[in-house]
């Protein structure tokens, strides 16, 4: 029996709700956003069941060679920033978030980022929702000098109603087995550099959700203590900065060894709990709050939600995405590079003997732009 | 204001429904599962942002060097097999199932896997119940010769409900770039070796569920027409075969170019599907229906679900679950190499000049074991 005279009391793959061709029609039509990441490292192999990438490389522009290559890999996910992107209905974003998720954790080993791949799973496939979450990871590949290699679309009825959907990324990186960027290299009198966030970037988003609802605040509406220009789901979709290029950029520039001892990712956990992924058994941060501004939308969620300031610290970023502890003989060179290249760069605590423990002292810095009136 | 001492009012993190710290415990005692799929390639980085993995490595047992290292990367899930599992309160299976998904997939294009990483979401951390995947992951990782060197469990309440979970595997392979399988080599003339798989492998499980529920079939209950041993559950859960160790072992033992021409894992669109992306537009392959025993179980699911034939080959492996295209003078010794590193091999078809199509002929073989009546 062909398919179209299928009797009707037959079950096929579409009546359990999965539609193969509309699958394929979406996997066709994110080619071209793939394409856009490629260099001449990808070997084309479209249809085919992985993807390929050249690790040494050695036409004249493009030349890569390693002695002896460490593969650096992670994976992650946006969390629940993901159904805010529902409720305001823009996927794009959130598809950078999720290349910043992973790539900023391979940039902490020394690794310079090479290859991407993201599995979207939902309820029902919508193209034009993929084509925007797609459409979001091939700009922060682009960003991130990554190549996205490939990826899944999984549509999965009965796990995810109609309208959810989850997100997870995957970043394959490259580093020189000498120059793994290792929390061991960390000593007493290192200074510790923070780079600016541009938000709340991927987490804690279920606290900010609880928040929104509790106090009844509105996505659309301007708040003028967050932003004038823009409004609050604006602000609280803006994109996880990604780090990629400027590290990498700075780790290549030195030649010396022990220019960067360690790096941090800020992400769930914030300041205090991800440094301390950075730190050997012997040394202590101590983290100024005086030195860097906290962005007005942490102190507007504090507020409305009547967060604890230890649970905002532990939840969220406050405004320092990344962080670097660097040779204090070479931090001012190191911030002016950074600076160069478009982050804003703070010098946020030192290094001490100690026990692999952050200090997070003194009172935070007032929010830029208009303060708030507090209650 | 101290943590023990937040007002009532006060919003924190786990109100949100997220508890970081269930999550920390949990991430310290998967720790000894990942160890055992460590081999001395894996540089140790715990607590670290990223997995680390040296790609060339000079010790003399474990030597390993590429010429011009292909990195091959590819990504799935598990689909909806993950209900089945939580349904009959099993998930060690479905981490197998994880690991088999990605690492068939990347020896199609001839690597050799090498690191693997999971990503697992919940509404709610269960510790058993991701103990247990994450240790079927971790047999996985140690069948397919893989480190699993890193994952993600994301707690998102709302997006998944207390119960419901969701899977993503990410797995690395390196191939060098002159022996990269490739369709290009296919030629008139090939054999097609298809090795048999364990079961329904991990696609169709949309409609499984389906039938499953349509007939009213009970999981616990043994259908002596699919398996006089074991019931429908333990059947349906039967972890997908990770063919990674036998065809890099067969890949390596020939010196001789062109001895595979191309490969292919059969995944959701069956045999047909997948078989035609390992095709050059200038050759069929003409398969034989007679020359593999049909698994009980899929005529099993086919009568109670009433499903037509074409649709059951369009979604099932129907008994073979990976594929060779071999030079026809090497045939017969592949398919000795492969039955004596206890595949079991088929000759199912030849290739012929054509367009790129697979068409498929004559009547199924009947299946082994006791036939069911026909009604």
């Amino acid at each position: 029996m062909s398919a179209h005279s299928r009797s009707k009391t037959s079950l096929t793959y579409a009546d359990a709700g999965v539609d193969i061709d509309a699958g394929d029609r979406f996997a066709d039509s994110i080619g071209a956003l793939l394409r856009r990441t490629h260099g001449p490292r990808v070997i084309s192999n479209a249809g085919g069941f992985a993807g390929l990438f050249r690790l040494d490389f050695n036409e004249k522009l493009f030349a890569r060679n390693y002695r002896d290559p460490v593969l650096v890999a992670c994976t992650d996910g946006v969390g629940t920033k993901i159904k805010l992107a529902a409720q305001i209905g823009r996927y794009e974003t959130v598809g950078i978030d999720l290349v910043a998720m992973s790539v900023n954790d391979l940039v902490v080993q020394g690794a310079e980022p090479l290859i991407f791949l993201d599995y979207i799973a939902t309820g029902k496939v919508k193209h034009d929702v993929l084509h925007d979450i797609v459409g979001g990871v091939s700009v922060g590949c682009q960003r991130a000098g990554c190549a996205l290699i490939g990826g899944e679309t999984a549509e999965m009825p009965d796990v995810y109603r109609p309208g959810e959907l989850d997100l997870a990324g995957f970043a394959v990186g490259v580093v020189e087995l000498r120059r793994v960027i290792d929390p061991i290299r960390v000593e007493p009198g290192d200074v510790v550099l923070g780079l600016a966030s541009s938000g709340v970037h991927s987490n804690g988003y279920s606290l900010v959700r609880t928040i929104l609802s509790s106090a009844r605040l509105k996505l659309d509406k301007t708040y003028r203590e967050v932003d004038p220009d823009r409004s609050l789901g604006e602000v609280l979709l803006e994109p996880t900065r990604i780090y990629a290029e400027p590290i990498v950029k700075l780790l290549r520039s030195y030649r010396v060894k022990k220019v960067v001892s360690a790096m941090a990712h800020i992400t769930g956990g914030g300041l205090a709990g991800n440094l301390a992924r950075s730190l050997p058994d012997n040394c202590d941060a101590v983290i100024d709050r005086r030195t860097w501004p906290v962005p007005p939308v942490f102190e507007f969620l504090q507020r409305h939600g009547n967060v604890d300031p230890d649970e905002m610290d532990r939840v969220f970023n406050m405004g320092v995405g990344f962080v670097l502890i660097v040779r204090p003989t070479f931090a001012e060179g190191v911030a002016k590079k950074l600076t160069r290249a478009g982050e804003r760069v703070h010098m946020i605590g030192r290094i001490t003997k100690g026990k692999g423990r952050v200090k997070i002292v003194g009172n935070r810095q007032k929010a830029m732009g208009k303060s708030p009136k507090r209650r």
